[in-house]
């Protein structure tokens, strides 16, 4: 059975108006949608492209691909401290498969409906290549209160949130370049295929972090775009580096602790949150954790001397790879 | 050379300060662009999704892609009344062709200018497959002013503008369907490669059209979705509708014209606005229309019957066939 491009919008991509959004007046079905942002507030927007092979294994299970399409661009919103309000979906597809697009669609709502996140409208389109989701998400921040890269002050603690590098190593496995144990597997494989947004984490972290990023390209690479911004250098503690990863105690006793570094500090895809702060609010920094139930490790120092350094437990610089995640030049 | 990710929008997407705007306090190169919408004002946005072999020739001109990108979304804000802010640009890949980019760049800013529309974020990826561009653009209109599909009245008089069916003359001339003469093909391509976005006619016809849509789908298609979005009926006077073919007069003697009622009827591609209005506003129609340099074309009536009708001079209907363009079912 054959279904048209309005069939489609129709039938996976349009809910009841009990899913409706007060700052949403016209949605998927008009020219434009229109959204209202709240008096004193600004919208904020990203926009991520999500290519099969490229971003997502063809046979990924689609509802986890629902999930994650739009957890990539909820967790831009949360590097800003924003709040969800909606999102514009465009799907390019191969052939129309009702099965997948149903899993895919209640993957992708279960999660819009967590954040109160609105599907406002899209595009749906076929094609002769590799299926490509393109989200839009908006959201929004009272004014001059948005989390920016550019924040960051000489003596500033360094902090990521949840696990690194699980992710990588479950994709490292699944391209079948090493063998995880089960147990491993199992932990690191959510990372990889759900990640969760931190959503309540970028708003708790208003007024306390000076500068804020997601963590897509590894924390090398990213971190390196909040020193460009903020014009400063930082040193990295190599046993909290190392203490990020959530499978470590899962993984075999003679795995390589510079390969585990490697994914922690490399890996790309944690859609974790970097942020920096003054140690006058390390205190507020654990009670947000511990209300949240998030891990928030203290990983570094913002330093005057740029670049980046691994330290380690005796504060002597490593020698170890500092090396982001390109599209154009890695193909994982 | 092969260029990263990072590179390429550093090079063919980053703008000097001087193209910035006010209403965009963080563009390219942090998480999110943050966008004031105007006191009084609702955020309009859309999304469109272009993908090669699809929706353009892989060897068209890419300057004349950048521009076609670009305003096929501008047009969905004309259809609104919004005025434009900014866009996001997502594009993916097979190669980093430093020419294409560097062309594709500026005919898409070449355009973004004249609205005063900023680029700020967007995702750019690799790919296997056909180059997809996916652009989100931003704009805004006053509240309660926004133009949508679902205002069309009995009575209200049907209007046009600009030209119907040459871009799908011009296509069918590419694809070897057909062979334009000469001077029908150079006055048929812009319509095709170039199309205008109707931004200046939608802001003034804020107040005076009761449903307004651009046409991408077809005169028919997208007139049905004005229809079913108004709850009434159409009918379409066929001369009327023929003479809103702009190469009419350079086809040859012996074209048929059944042929080109149903280009222009059904054609799709031609990024021109459909509007209903009021009669008391005939006047003020045709001031706008003067003062734009705009053609714009009366083509029929809102009738409560449900339904498009083509009506001959002695307003009789014709058999004529009504279909619409769709993504999935036709590959033109």
């Amino acid at each position: 059975m054959s279904l048209g491009e309005f069939d489609v919008i129709s039938r996976f991509f349009t809910r009841p108006p009990s899913f409706q959004h007060s700052a949403v007046h016209v949605g998927v079905g008009d020219d434009c949608a229109l959204l209202s942002v709240s008096p004193g507030h600004v919208l904020t927007t990203s926009m991520d492209l999500l290519v099969a092979g490229r971003h997502f294994f063809p046979d990924v299970n689609p509802k986890h691909l629902g999930h994650k399409a739009l957890a990539v661009n909820l967790s831009d919103l949360a590097a800003c401290g924003a709040k969800p309000l909606a999102f514009l979906l465009g799907i390019s597809l191969p052939r129309v498969d009702q099965t997948w697009l149903s899993e895919f669609s209640a993957g992708l709502f279960a999660l819009a409906d967590q954040h109160g996140c609105v599907l406002m409208g899209g595009d749906t389109t076929a094609c002769d290549g590799p299926v490509t989701i393109s989200i839009t998400v908006f959201g929004e921040v009272p004014v001059n209160r948005a989390l920016l890269r550019s924040g960051a002050r000489v003596g500033d603690g360094i902090y990521v949130s949840g696990q690194l590098g699980d992710a990588r190593l479950a994709l490292e496995h699944r391209l079948g370049k090493l063998t995880l144990p089960p147990t491993a597997l199992q932990a690191a494989l959510p990372s990889l295929e759900l990640p969760i947004p931190r959503i309540s984490l970028g708003i708790a972290l208003r007024g306390i972090a000076s500068a804020c990023i997601d963590l897509s390209d590894g924390l090398y690479g990213d971190l390196q775009h909040v020193l460009a911004a903020s014009r400063c250098g930082a040193d990295l503690f190599q046993t909290s580096v190392l203490s990020c990863s959530g499978v470590q105690s899962l993984l075999p006793a003679d795995f390589s602790s510079s390969y585990l570094l490697q994914t922690v500090s490399s890996g790309g895809d944690d859609y974790e949150l970097l942020f920096t702060a003054p140690d006058v609010h390390s205190h507020a920094i654990q009670a947000i954790a511990a209300r949240l139930d998030t891990d928030l490790h203290r990983i570094g120092r913002i330093t005057e001397s740029p670049g980046i350094r691994m330290l380690d437990e005796q504060g002597v610089p490593l020698q170890v790879l500092c090396a982001s995640f390109d599209h154009f030049s890695a193909s994982s």
